[in-house]
């Protein structure tokens, strides 16, 4: 499974998503879309509008993973430095992008794209621009990093845009099984043979408070089918006999 | 600034994180809870509920902030991983606390405490355990890593109990102006020049979406009061002018 899996991760760019200013809608938006793609996110990092920090996190995963997705930073303001660190840590060259020019005079007058605001064209060479449909500055993709806004509507639209670009892998088969009001610890050993008995799939236990007390929820992940069929049926056995057992909640 | 900040990084460990099943509600919540003691929060990463990834990610980032808060992963299950990875990676034992079966015999009558439930009693050797009052199991703190459960109000809790011991910084002092209808485009040379003006303070230009249009504000952010209020002051001089002289929105 894991050879021919089509990986992913995340890169958050910016200080106000650190100091708590600002809340990410992206993670969970992209971790979504990606698995309804097939791909599968390995690893989000968050890291403030600092070059070094930047260039650092973008070499980590872009060589560890088949695509990385970073969001925030391209802007015109001078901490919108994510398109010139994307470059450095690339080695590729940047310099204003006519593609991305011609964008921009979609949305503004001749006398408005002002050098601020022409740094938005700033593209590293060799980048396929991102179509951004709400305010025109584009994203990119460049080798296999994608470049997108940090506002969450543009980035939306921009991974629409990206999407048919990507490599799809094998859709991840999910069935939740709800624990109709165990507590884990009463069902955590025998999960624990179940799982190692299905190597093919990956079975999580999730605790949520929903006010009225612990709801748990045991998922079973995998990309066969029959696997994650079997697998499944076992768990459900397992939470209708303790739940026949009267087992405590 | 640099040399006395108080850091840390927060670790989100969770297969359901990454593949969207489960939103993360920590991140933002715990860099507010930071700014206001006054650490600044550097970096977050969100890794798979494996035990490479997290020993890996642990050693990252213990070794490079004063502080690592780990969330997720301290429950009864099999992927509940968290503890033994940590002690892992900082090379430390790990075996029931007596301290920590305690606290959970609290919760758990002698019968319901079984191997499963017992897992959550699997403390490293040298850490102080951090009370948990909603499910009793604790959370720990093992030389500079504070390990947290995920389910948000747990985590708050543990929060709230392990802050007294934790060394505060200087706070942060922040100034927001709003950019009152004016474009970053048309404000970003000049907000570039008063940033550079004032090396002690960092700015940042923050676009939303209000579904009425975006809405810019400017954050002048810094541990030097006097001067957070002379950069705030020339920001908010620079939107007067700009809004003064009719420039388009």
């Amino acid at each position: 499974m894991a050879d021919t899996a089509i990986t992913a991760a995340i890169l958050v760019i910016g200080d106000e998503i650190l100091s708590g200013r600002t809340k990410d809608k992206n993670i969970g938006y992209i971790a979504d879309y990606l698995t309804n793609l097939g791909i599968d996110l390995r690893e989000v990092r968050v890291v403030p509008d600092e070059e070094a920090e930047i260039v650092a996190a973008v070499n980590a995963l872009r060589s560890r993973y088949t695509y990385l997705f970073t969001t925030g930073g391209i802007g015109p303001t001078h901490d919108d430095i994510t398109a010139d660190s994307v470059a450095k840590a690339l080695e590729v060259g940047i310099d204003h992008d006519p593609r991305a020019v011609a964008m921009m005079q979609e949305r503004y007058a001749p006398g408005e794209l002002n050098e601020a605001r022409m740094r938005m064209a700033r593209i590293p060479f060799g980048a396929d621009l991102i179509e951004n449909p709400i305010s025109k500055a584009p994203g990119f993709i460049v080798q296999n990093v994608i470049v997108m806004a940090g506002v969450p509507s543009i980035m939306q639209a921009m991974l629409d845009a990206a999407a048919p670009r990507l490599k799809g892998g094998a859709r991840m088969i999910v069935e939740t099984i709800d624990a109709h009001g165990l507590a884990e610890g009463n069902y955590a050993s025998e999960l624990t043979i179940i799982d190692k008995e299905h190597p093919l799939v990956s079975i999580g236990s999730y605790p949520s408070f929903t006010g009225k007390g612990f709801r748990n929820q045991i998922v079973v992940r995998g990309k066969d089918a029959d696997a994650v069929a079997l697998a499944a049926e076992n768990v459900r056995s397992l939470v209708a006999r303790l739940t026949g057992d009267g087992a405590p909640a």
